[in-house]
Formats: structure tokens, C-alpha cells, sequence
């Protein structure tokens, strides 16, 4: 499935809950397109695709449709995340309560120094980098958020994926490579490794070059 | 110039500083590419498409190609840039101090609690939001890092825009709409905006669901 589609049905999901709250119990593809801002017609196409299947003029049944998204989005059970490192990128992920909405789960963080939470208030317990293998096996930990200074960011990633954690959000700017047994791409025969990066330096680079181009009339 | 290009190059800048800073004066494409992960002829095609050209057998002079880049970069001088919204993830961003190597200085916050950063040492003023459009216009800001609630955001990008903040980072779940004047790209005439989002549940709803779709072998 190509990504723009994986970004929009994450959103019709996000949308479609928001619409339940207010009351809605049926929807139509031009109020999800209206609200995620795409035409009516590709939020049809997409669900056709995916073999939700709507009622003529009676739209889609806001509850199945929701199940339907959640499905597909593995979104059934909630995934359990660790943040590893928790500096100050690190500590605001730990408090942020808005993942569970997304089925995510911050269940353990890891930082050289475990007493970084004692002074104020931490919603989950704070592991030292050696424990990273036993807490990641014995809570099955599948997905972890890397903050750690740049430099350290490769061995982490390599004591997560040897500890079974497959997803990674890596907020450094190391970029990582999966050492053997993994291959190239990061993957055990039978296993996938997904790793998305989040570069906030790097983005502001990004809007401060396309507003040059665009300045300079450059930019088509 | 293609999204993709614009990140290669910031890449490629960056990790000449670094080798820069090890003592090196020329490199060759092989090293650049190496390090970014692309191959030497894509780095030599991006360098010709700039109309940047080694010596042969000689590579490139590091520091010509430093100046070279940072000006297609637009970092000749640095940028300045608040960030509006001094939580917990604005707060973070506000004493990182990495940015700075990326030609960006934050230099101003903005938060309903102008307390905020009383407790603990804060390296930038921190204003009211009524002191948008008097500090943003006297500082000359054109870069906001947007990191308030969600159901303000809108209302705080408007009056970004209506400041003259022409680049946006958005922290908040929000897809933000400018507002007439402007069209419904968000240009004045003569004028652009750019919005980038950074959403941290998206990627990580994305992330589980490719990893999902990976272990029923329907990933491509």
C-alpha cells in the first residue's frame, strides 16, 4: 500500500472519532474528505480498496467503519512503546498523554540516569540502559521512540533490535543502520525493521530553503 | 527542486561541517555519498544540477563547497524563529541548543503563562500571546515553531501570518488554513507560506501499521 494512503486512512480514523464524539452515528465520504481535505471521490476509492463498502445514500455506519480503519491500522490492541533516552525531547514524549488515542501505549523509559524523573512527577518507571534487554523481552516491547544524544544512537538501536523491538521513531540525527545478522534492510529472515525519523533541525532547514526558492522565484 | 534533492543537500552540509571539523580540506563524492547513504554519481549529479565542479582527481575543496551549499541553504545569515507554545515538547525545543549549526536561533517564546520559564533557567524571553505582532514585526521573525493546544492553533497561525511569519513548523495535530487575505495556498501576492507538520502519534500510528502489514507479507 503506498504511504500517502497509510497517512490518509490514519487520518480518517483520527476524524472519524472526533465525528462519533460530537454524535454522529452515519457519515458520507465528502464529510471525511471535507475534513482531512481531500475530494469525496478519493476517500471512496480508498475504501473500496480496502473493501469497506458503504450504503447507497445511507453512507457508512460510523461505529463499522471505525473497527473497519482500526483493523487494517493494527490498531485492535494497544502497542506498547519505550522512550529511550530522556533528555528533554525524551522527558516531554514520557508526559505526553496523547498517544494512547492512537493506540499507543508508553509503558517504560530508559536513561543513564534513572533518578533523571525523582524530581518531579514520571508516569512510568525510568530503566538504566543495562536493563534495556530484560525490560524490552519481559514487557514485549515492539516499538521505541530514540532520543539519545547522537552519538550513543547506533548502539541503542542495535541493543533494541537484538532485544526484539522492530518500529523506531528516531528523533537523533545519526542515520541507523541494522548491523548482522540483520540484512541491509534491517531484517531477520521473516522479521521487518521500520525506522522513521524525525529531524526537527532539519525540517526548519528545509522551510527556510523552500521560502528562499520561493523568494527567488524559483520554486514551481 | 525536488523535496527529495533539498533534503540530500542539507544532508550533504551537514556532514561536511562534520568532516570539516576532523581536519579534512578536500573530499571526494565516494566519502559525501558514503555518508549520507546515496551513491557517489547521485552526489556528483546534485552537485552539477548547482553548478558546483571539482577538480578531477581532486575532489572538492570543503570549504568552497560549504559556502556553496549553505548559500542554495539560504543560511548566509542565521534565521530567527519562536516558538509559540511553552509546554512541554515547546519547552524542549526552546533550550535545544542544536539548531544553531543549522543557522536558526530561537530568540523568542510565546506562551498564555508568561511564568513558565521562571521556575527553571530559560535561555529566551518568553512573551503573553497578546505580544505577538509587536515582538514578531520588531524582531523581524519569519519562522514559528507552533506548539500550543490543538484547538488554538489556527487562531495562533493566523495571527502568525497576519505578523509576517512566513514559515511554520506544526507540532499540533491541527491542519492549519490560512485565512483571507490570503489564497488558499496562503500567499499574498508576491508573498509564501510554507507549513511543514511534525506529528509524533501519525508517525507512530504509521510506523505499527507498516509493521503490521509487514507480518501479514502484504508490504511490497
Amino acid at each position: 500500500m503506498h504511504q500517502d494512503m497509510i497517512i490518509r486512512i490514519t487520518k480518517y480514523d483520527r476524524i472519524l472519532r472526533k465525528l462519533k464524539s460530537i454524535g454522529l452515528e452515519r457519515v458520507f465520504a465528502n464529510n471525511i474528505g471535507d475534513a482531512v481535505g481531500v475530494t469525496a471521490s478519493i476517500v471512496r476509492k480508498d475504501f473500496s480498496l480496502l473493501n469497506i463498502i458503504g450504503q447507497k445514500r445511507g453512507g457508512y455506519d460510523i461505529n463499522k467503519l471505525i473497527t473497519s480503519l482500526d483493523h487494517i491500522l493494527g490498531k485492535d490492541g494497544s502497542q506498547k512503546a519505550a522512550v529511550v533516552g530522556c533528555g528533554r525531547i525524551g522527558s516531554a514524549l514520557l508526559r505526553y498523554n496523547g498517544f494512547e488515542s492512537d493506540g499507543i501505549k508508553i509503558v517504560a523509559g530508559f536513561d543513564t540516569n534513572t533518578r533523571i524523573c525523582e524530581e518531579s512527577d514520571c508516569p512510568v518507571p525510568i530503566y538504566s540502559m543495562e536493563k534495556i534487554k530484560e525490560v524490552i523481552e519481559r514487557e514485549q516491547i515492539k516499538l521505541a521512540i530514540i532520543a539519545v544524544p547522537e552519538q550513543t544512537a547506533q548502539d541503542v538501536f542495535t541493543r533494541l533490535l537484538d532485544s526484539g523491538v522492530r518500529g523506531f521513531l528516531n528523533f537523533t540525527q545519526a542515520g541507523l543502520r541494522a548491523p548482522k545478522p540483520f540484512d541491509t534492510l534491517g531484517n531477520r529472515p521473516g522479521e521487518h525493521v521500520v525506522v522513521h525519523n524525525v529531524n526537527i533541525g532539519l525540517e526548519l532547514e528545509q522551510i527556510v530553503y523552500e521560502l528562499n526558492m520561493a523568494d527567488k522565484q524559483l520554486l514551481k
